[in-house]
C-alpha cells in the first residue's frame, strides 16, 4: 500500500501540475501562451498523462480512479504487478490520486503564482483548477463525461491486444484524442481526482479574486468518471 | 463472422464517436474547441482511428471499406488472422463498418447534445456528421477522394515493409497526413462508412434546426474511396 | 536502377503530392485549411516525408538528392541494401527524385484543381509548389538553405547510433522541427527535387492567374540543399 | 573529455540552433512563422532536442547542464557509458554545453539574418536568444524555473523503469509538455546552457536594435535550473 501511496500521489501530482499548468498558461492574463487554443490545451494534459504515468510506473501508472474502478469492473486479478485487486488497494488507489490531484493543483498555483495574482476573472481561475461545463446541463454534462471516460477505460484495456512499443505514449495520445474530440462541452475531466483534488485546492488557497469553487457542479466530474470508467471496463470484457 | 460484426462496428463506430466529436467541437457554437482550426480535426480524426484500430483487433483494424476493397484489390488472402476473402466477410465488412458509422455518429450527437440543441446553423450540424466539398464539383471532389484514398490505402499495404514498432500511431499519423494535406476541398471522407454511417444517422436524429442530408453529394464520398482504395489495393502489388 | 526509379519516383512523388497539398490547403482561398498556420504547413511536411519513406522502402527512402549527396559525402558503400555508391546510381537517384517531385506537384494540382481555379494571387499559386523567400536576398537565403539541409542530413546519417524503434517517424519529426525551426526565412527547401520538380510542373500546368515560376530564385533551394548535404554527410563522419 | 566536449559542443549547439530558430520564426518579423503561436515553439523547442540527443549520442545527450547535476544528485556512477562522475567530468559538461549553446544562437542568427537586420523591436530579439519573464519577480520566476527543471529531470531519471522503445521522443515530448504547461511565466530555461549560452551570443553579436542583453535577470534561468535538477535528481532516488 505504501507503493500505491508514493506511486499515485506522486504520478497523480505530475498529472495536475503539468494539467493545470497548461490551463493556466492559456487561460490566465500576460502568460506566454495566453490564448494557445484548444489544441494546446489538449497535447498538455495528453503529455501530462505522460509525464504521470511514468512517474507512477511501479503502481500500474493509473493516476486516475476512473482507470482503478475500469480495472475493477473489468475483473482484473491486480492493479499492478504485485498489487491484488482488494478493498483495501482499491480504496488507496481512490485516496492517493485524490490526494495527488490536490497537491498538483498547488504546484500549478505556485508556478504560475504572479499570474493568479494579476487575474480579475474568477471563471479563468477556476477554469484552472478543475472542470466546468460551457452550457450548464447536469443530466447532459455527466453524459457527455460518462461517454468520454468510458472511451478512455476501454481503449486502455484494449492496448496490450496490438503490438507497439509506444509505452505512455500511447494513453498520452488517447486522452489528447478524448479531449479533442469530447472536450467541447465538459472540459474532459474523465478523472474523479483530476478533478476534484485541484477543486479543494482551489477552495484552500488564498487566491486574489477567486470566486466559488462550485461545488454545485462537482459531484458531475466525479460520478460520470466512475461510471463510465466501469462501463469502459465492463464492456473490455467482450473484446 | 461474429467477430467482424463485433470488432468492425465496435471500432468503427469509436472512429465516428470521435471524429464526428473534434468537428462538433470546432463547427459548433459555445464549445470549448469552436473555432480551434483544421489541424486540431486533422489530429482528432486521426487519434480517432488511433483508438479505433485498438478497438477492432481482432478483425485487423480495418474500420474502413475503402481499406478491405484495397486488400481485396491487392489479392490479400486473409483481411485478418483467421479472417479469409471471400464474399460473405467483404460483405461483412462494408455491413458492419456502416452500422458502426452510423452508431458513432448517434454517440457524437448525445455527447454534443446541448450544442447541437444551440446550434441554428444547419450546414454545421450536417458538418459534423459527413463531409461536404468547399467547391461543389461532383467530378473533382470525385478525384480529391480518389487521390486521398489511394494514398491511405497505398501507404497502409506498405507498412510491413519498413521496421518500426508504432502500431495504429502510423496509421494514425499517416491519417492525419492526409488531413492536413488532401482533406481541404472535400474534407476528407476516404472512408465510405465513416461518411454514409454518419449521415444515416443525421437524416433519423431529431436534431433541432437540421437541414437536408444532402443526399445529391453522398455518392462522392462513397464512390471516390471505393475506386482510391481499389487502385490503391492494385497498386501496392507492384512495390 | 529499376529499383531506384520505381521507388524513388513514387516516394518522393507521394512527398510533393502531400507536401504541396499541405500549402495548397493554407494558402488557396475557400479550402478547409485556408489560414491554418505554420504548425499546420510543418506537420504536413514532416508526414509527408512519413509517407514518402515507407513507399521508397526498397531503395533507402532517399526521396532528396540532399540526402543522396550527403551518403555519398559521408563514404557511405551503400544508398541501401543492395545498392551501390556509383556515378549511375547517384545520377539515378537525383534523376528520379526530381521527376517524382515534378508528378507529385501535378498530383496535388489534380487535388485542389478547384481552388486554383478560383485562386487569383499567383503568388499563393507558386507558394503551394515551390519555396520561395519572405526577404528576397540570394546570399542569406543559401545560407538559411544550407544550415536547414545540413541540420536534416547530420542527423539523418546518426539516427542508428541510438536505439528507437519509430522507423519513419524519426525523420519525420525532424522534418517538423527544421520547418518550425529553420523554415521561417525561405519557407525550407532542403531538398533540391521537392523544389525544382513541383517548379517544373508550376511552368507546364495551364493554371488560370499563374505568374513567373520565379526561375531567378531557382538555384537556390536545389544548390543550398545540395552544400549543405555534403556538409552535413562529412561532418557525421567525426561523430 | 574529448567524447564530452564534441558531442556535448555539437549536441547543444544544435539545440539553440533549432529552439532559437523556432522563437525567431515566430517573434521576429517578416518570417512564415511569425505569430505562429505558443504551440508551434514547443513543439519547436522540444524536436530541437529530438535532434539534439541524437547528436550527442555518445556522452549521454545531457545538452543540458540541470540533467549533468541531477545525475550527480542522484548518485549516478557514469554520465553515459564509458564516462564516469568526477569532478572533471561534470564541469567538461557544463563548459561544452554552455559553448555549444553559444554557438548555436549564432547559427540561429546567421538562418535569419536578414530578419534580425529589419527587426527593430528589442525584446523580440533578446527573446529568440534568451528567456525572459512575462511578469518580472525573480524569487518567483525562479520558483517557475525550479519546478520545471524538477520534473524534467525526475522525469528523465524514470524513462527506463517503463518499457518504451521511442528512444529520445520521450524526452522531446516531456519537453513539449513542460513548455506547454509550465513555460507560461518565464519562457522554460529549464537549462542554464540553453538560456546563458545564447544570451552570451547575443552579448556580442553586431546585430541592429538590439537592447541590452538583460544581465539582471540572467542568473534566474541558471540557478532555477541547477536548484531544479539537483533536487529532481535527489527526489528520484525514492522513485
Amino acid at each position: 500500500m505504501a507503493t500505491i501511496f508514493l506511486y499515485e500521489i506522486a504520478g497523480t501530482a505530475m498529472l495536475t501540475l503539468l494539467g493545470g499548468g497548461v490551463v493556466a498558461n492559456v487561460v490566465l492574463g500576460k502568460t506566454k501562451g495566453n490564448g494557445g487554443g484548444w489544441l494546446l490545451i489538449n497535447f498538455g494534459w495528453g503529455l501530462a498523462v505522460f509525464a504521470g504515468v511514468f512517474i507512477a510506473y511501479k503502481s500500474g501508472g493509473h493516476i486516475n480512479p476512473a482507470v482503478t474502478i475500469g480495472m475493477l469492473a473489468s475483473g482484473a486479478a491486480e492493479y499492478a504487478d504485485g498489487i491484488p485487486v482488494t478493498v483495501g488497494t482499491t480504496l488507496s488507489y481512490l485516496i492517493a490520486t485524490t490526494i495527488g490531484g490536490f497537491l498538483g493543483g498547488i504546484g500549478a498555483w505556485l508556478a504560475y503564482r504572479q499570474h493568479y495574482d494579476a487575474e480579475e476573472d474568477p471563471a479563468a481561475i477556476l477554469g484552472s483548477f478543475s472542470t466546468g461545463p460551457e452550457i450548464r446541463s447536469r443530466g447532459w454534462n455527466l453524459v457527455t463525461e460518462i461517454i468520454a471516460t468510458f472511451v478512455l477505460v476501454l481503449v486502455i484495456q484494449l492496448f496490450d491486444n496490438t503490438p507497439h512499443e509506444m509505452g505512455p505514449l500511447a494513453v498520452a495520445l488517447l486522452v489528447v484524442s478524448i479531449g479533442a474530440s469530447l472536450g467541447g462541452p465538459t472540459g474532459y475531466a474523465i478523472n474523479p481526482a483530476r478533478d476534484l483534488g485541484p477543486r479543494l485546492a482551489h477552495a484552500i488557497l488564498p487566491i486574489k479574486n477567486k470566486g466559488t469553487s462550485d461545488w454545485g457542479y462537482a459531484w458531475v466530474p466525479v460520478l460520470g468518471p466512475f461510471i463510465g470508467g466501469a462501463l469502459g471496463g465492463v464492456t473490455s470484457i467482450a473484446f
